[in-house]
C-alpha cells in the first residue's frame, strides 16, 4: 500500500492534522548526509493513536521509522519507504514525583523541556546535550544519549526507571512505576535502552531526578601529554568523587579552531587541555578554595579557574563552539569511539601516524569526554571539503576502529550504530551475540516493520 | 548419565579435587527450607574449565545449575538432578584500574573480598549485604542483588561496567574492559544481570569503584506515621542528595523484637523508626551540624544523632539484628517486595487490616529501606513457628501481592524469583513479555539445560 491509498487507510483513525501535508523536511537528517523516502509521515497525539498504527501497519507488513528531534548523527531516523512516524505531538510532562525522586513524560517530550519541569520542581534532570533544544526523550532513550554530566549521572540508559513502549503489533507494555528496584525476570526495559527504533515506539518514560547543584566550580588546565590529562583524572576522582561533573578533553588544534571561530582567546598555552566542572549539590563556599589548593599540590599551575559566571560560560563556549568551528571547514569523517580511559593515550598515539601514513595532509580533530573515555575523532581531508569525502570513509574508518579495537575500544559510545556502522557490529559483537539480537528482534518483530536495516548488520 | 558415570566422563576434563566427595551440604539452601539433588557437584577452577563442563553437558542434554555462595533466598541455587556447578574456586580478583575506576573479578569472588580489594586500593566498592561475607559476585549479579547502599549507588545492575560469561553451548561471552559508554546494538549484558543463573554461568566481571567516604554522619529519627517518613526523606533528597546514603525503615514491633535480642535499648519512643546515614567523599566537619540543625528546622525532634563510632554502631546492630531477632520467633513468611515510595504507607494501611481478618493473631514485621521504596514485609502465625508455616504461604502470598501490585509495586525487589515465586510472574509480565523471555531463554538455551524450571513460570 502506498502514496494515496496509505494516506487514505491512516485517515481512518488519525486525523488531517495527524497526517503531515508536507512530510519532505522529516526525511533528510540533520548532517544532511542520507535523505530517505516514505508513503506518508504522520504525527499522532496519542499512544492509543499510535497503537492502532502499529496495529494497522503490522497487519500490512507496512515499514515504520520512529523518529523524535531528528537529532541523531547515524542516519536511524531517515525512512526508506513506509510511514515515518514522528513523536512531536507526544510532549506532554505527565508527572513528577518528589517523594521517588521521578519525573514521567511523553516520549516526544523535548530534553530541554524536560530539564525545564524538573527545574520548576526544585530538582536536576541531568542528561545534557548540545542538541538538548530539539531531541527527544524518545530517540535520547532510544540512543542511550550521553552528554556532558555522564561522568557523574550516566547515560541515559541510567537515567530511566521504567517505559512504555508500543509493540510492533500494536501491543503495549507499560511499566511507568517510579520502582527503584524490581528483579522479575529478564530485564526487558534495557533492551529497548539503545534499540534505535528497531524493537518498538518509545511513548512515555519515568525518569530520574536529582538534586540541583548550589556551588559550581570550572577550572581549564593545560597538560602536554594525555597521561597527564589521565592521572589529573584519577586524582580528581580520589578527591572530589561524584563531584566530578565533567572531564573533558580539548586538543591545541581543536581549541585553535574554537578559540579563532568563538572570538576568544586561549586560556592556557598547551598540546592538551582539560576543561572540569565540580559541582556540589550541598552549597559549600570553599569548593574552588579546595580545587586550586588541590590542583596546586598535584603541580597542575598551567590552570586557569573562572572567577565569574561569565568567565565560566566563555571557557564552556570553547568547548562547545569545536563542533561548529569544524563545520566551518568543511565535510568530515566522524568518530564516536570510547575506550578504557587507561588506554586513550595509546589509541592517539598510534592512530594518528597510521591516518598520516595513509593519507598524507589529513587532519584531525580530537576532543571529547576523558571523564567516561569516549572521544570524537573527527578527520578532515584538506582537499576534500564536502560531501565527496565519504567515499574514503571505509577506508578512514577500518583505520580508526582498527586501533580503537586494539586499545580494548567501542566503535559507538553515544551515538549508536543506525545505517552508519551496522556493517561494523559483527566486528564488536559475536556471532553468538548477534544471534540473539536477531532472536529478541524476530520475536517483537516477525515481519521486520520497524526500522528495519538499521543497527542490525 | 547419572551417578558414577557422570563423575568419570567429568574426570576426563576435571581434576580430583574439582570434582566434590560430598555434595550434599551444597543441596539445601541457606534457610534450609529446600532440599534438592545433584549427580555430581563440582568446583572447576579456571573458565576454560567451565567451558568444558558446559560443552559437556550440552552435548549429552545434562542439567547444570550454578551456585555461588548459597546465600540466596529463594532457593534458586537448588538443583534439581544433574550437575550443581559451584564457581567458589574461580576467586582471583583479576585487576584494579584507578584510570577508569574499575575493579575486575572472578564471579566466585566473595563480596566481602571484593570490598577490601577496592578499598586496599583507596577506593570503595559500594554493594554490602549483610550475607557479603560468604554471598559471591557471580550470585551478586545473578540476583541483581541490592543492600543498604542502594539509595546512594544502585544496586548491582548499576554497577556492573561489563561481563564475562560462559554461555549453555561452552561458548564465551566477554566484554570485560572498563567501558563507562558503549551502544553496540542491543543491551545483552543487562539480560545476564537478574537472570538467576538460567542464561549463561557469570565467570568475570568489571566492577564500578567509587570515592571512599570521609565523613559519615548517623541519625535515628522516630516519626509517627510513614507519611512523615516519607517526607523526611524527600526533603532530605533535596538538600543533602547523594549523600543521603541509607534511609531504613522499622516498625515498633520489629525494634522492640530487636532490641531485646541485641540488649540494646531504643533511641527514641514512636510508631515508626528512620535510620539514616549521611556519607561524604570529601571531609566535611560540619556535616552532622548541617544534619541536626536540619532536623530541628523540619520539625524532626524526635532523634538522636550518633556521636562516636560506638553509638552508631549500636544503631545500626538494632537495624541488622531484626532478621536475627525474627528467626528466634520461628519460621516466618517473607515478602521482599517494592512499591513508589509515594505509596509505602497506603500499602501498609491496607494490607496489615487485609492479613489480619484472614488470619485473627497474625504478627507483621515490616522493616526495609524506604529510600529506594523495598519493604521485608514478614509475617508470623504464633500457632504455627515451624516449616508447617509454609502451608498458609499461597493464602498470605495472595493477600500481600494483591496489596502490591494494587499501589503500583512489584513482588521481587531484590532476591529475585527463583523457585519462590514463579506462579506469580505472569501477574507482573505481559504475556508478550514473558514470550520474549521465553525466546530469549530458547535462543541461548536451547536444550533447557541451565537451572530449568527458576525464575520462568
Ligand atoms: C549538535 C548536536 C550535538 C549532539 N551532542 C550529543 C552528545 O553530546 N551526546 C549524544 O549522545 N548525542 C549527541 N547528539 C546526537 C543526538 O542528539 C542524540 O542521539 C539524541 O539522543 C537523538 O534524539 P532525537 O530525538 O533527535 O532522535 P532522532 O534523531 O529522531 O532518532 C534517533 C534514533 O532514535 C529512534 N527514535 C526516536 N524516537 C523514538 C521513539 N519515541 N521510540 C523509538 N525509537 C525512537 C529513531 O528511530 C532513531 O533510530 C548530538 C547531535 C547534535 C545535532
Ligand atoms: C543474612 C542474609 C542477608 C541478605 N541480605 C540481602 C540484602 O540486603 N539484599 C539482597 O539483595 N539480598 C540479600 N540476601 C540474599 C542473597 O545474599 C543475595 O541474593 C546474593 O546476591 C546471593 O549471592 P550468592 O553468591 O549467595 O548466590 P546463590 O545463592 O549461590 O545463587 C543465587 C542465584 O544466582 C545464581 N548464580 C550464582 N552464581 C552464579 C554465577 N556465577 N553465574 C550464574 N548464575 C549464578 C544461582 O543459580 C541462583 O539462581 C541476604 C541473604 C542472607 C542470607
Amino acid at each position: 500500500m502506498t502514496g494515496q491509498d496509505l494516506k487514505q487507510a491512516l485517515a481512518a483513525f488519525l486525523s488531517e492534522s495527524e497526517i503531515v501535508a508536507d512530510g519532505q523536511p522529516f526525511l533528510i537528517d540533520q548532517r544532511r548526509r542520507y535523505t530517505g523516502k516514505a508513503d506518508a509521515v504522520v504525527q499522532p497525539d496519542s499512544v492509543e493513536k499510535v497503537q492502532a498504527l502499529m496495529r494497522f501497519c503490522f497487519e500490512h507488513g507496512i515499514a515504520v521509522t520512529p523518529q523524535g528531534g531528528n537529532t541523531g548523527l547515524c542516519g536511524a531516523a531517515v525512512p526508506d519507504g513506509g510511514v515515518l512516524l514522528n513523536l512531536s505531538r507526544l510532549n506532554r510532562i505527565r508527572s513528577v514525583d518528589l517523594a521517588d525522586n521521578a519525573i514521567t513524560v511523553d516520549a516526544g517530550a523535548v530534553l530541554q523541556n524536560v530539564q525545564q519541569a524538573a527545574a520548576a520542581a526544585g530538582r536536576l534532570f541531568p542528561l545534557s546535550l548540545a542538541s538538548e533544544g530539539s531531541c527527544q526523550i524518545g530517540g535520547n532513550i532510544a540512543c542511550n544519549a550521553g552528554g556532558l554530566n555522564v561522568l557523574r549521572y550516566g547515560t541515559m540508559r541510567d537515567l530511566v526507571l521504567g517505559l512504555e513502549v508500543v509493540l510492533p503489533d500494536g501491543g503495549l507494555m507499560s511499566h511507568l512505576q517510579p520502582l527503584h528496584k524490581n528483579t522479575t525476570g529478564y530485564d526487558l526495559r534495557h533492551l529497548f535502552i539503545g534499540s534505535e527504533g528497531t524493537l518498538g515506539i518509545i511513548t512515555g518514560a519515568t525518569l530520574k531526578l536529582f538534586a540541583q547543584p548550589q556551588t559550581t566550580e570550572t577550572a581549564w588546565v593545560g597538560v602536554e601529554t594525555i597521561e597527564q590529562a589521565v592521572r589529573l583524572l584519577t586524582l580528581m576522582q580520589g578527591r572530589f568523587a561524584e563531584r566530578l561533573c565533567s572531564f573533558e578533553l580539548v586538543s591545541r588544534f581543536a581549541l585553535t579552531l574554537s578559540s579563532a571561530f568563538s572570538r576568544l582567546s586561549v586560556p592556557v598555552e598547551a598540546e592538551w587541555h582539560v576543561l572540569l566542572d565540580l559541582t556540589d549539590s550541598v552549597a559549600r563556599d570553599d569548593l574552588g578554595e579546595l580545587l586550586a589548593e588541590f590542583l596546586f599540590e598535584c603541580g597542575f599551575e598551567n590552570a586557569v579557574l573562572a572567577q565569574s559566571e561569565t568567565e565560566r560560560l566563555n571557557l564552556w563556549t570553547l568547548r562547545e563552539n569545536i563542533s561548529a568551528s569544524q563545520r566551518q571547514l568543511g565535510a568530515s569523517i566522524k568518530h564516536d569511539i570510547a575506550v578504557p580511559i587507561a588506554r586513550v593515550a595509546e589509541f592517539v598515539d598510534r592512530c594518528a601516524p597510521a591516518l598520516q601514513a595513509a593519507f598524507a595532509d589529513i587532519q584531525i580533530v580530537v576532543f571529547g569526554h576523558l571523564g567516561d573515555g569516549s572521544l570524537h575523532y573527527n578527520t578532515f581531508l584538506p582537499e576534500v571539503l564536502g560531501n565527496e569525502v565519504y567515499q574514503y570513509e571505509d577506508a578512514v574508518n577500518a583505520l580508526v576502529y582498527e586501533h580503537v579495537l586494539a586499545c580494548g575500544g567501542t566503535i559507538a559510545a553515544e551515538h549508536g550504530i543506525g545505517q552508519v556502522k551496522n556493517q561494523w557490529l559483527p566486528r564488536v559483537r559475536s556471532e553468538a551475540e548477534i544471534a540473539l539480537m536477531r532472536a529478541v528482534k524476530a520475536q517483537l518483530d516477525p515481519h521486520n516493520i520497524l526500522n528495519a536495516n538499521k543497527l542490525l548488520p
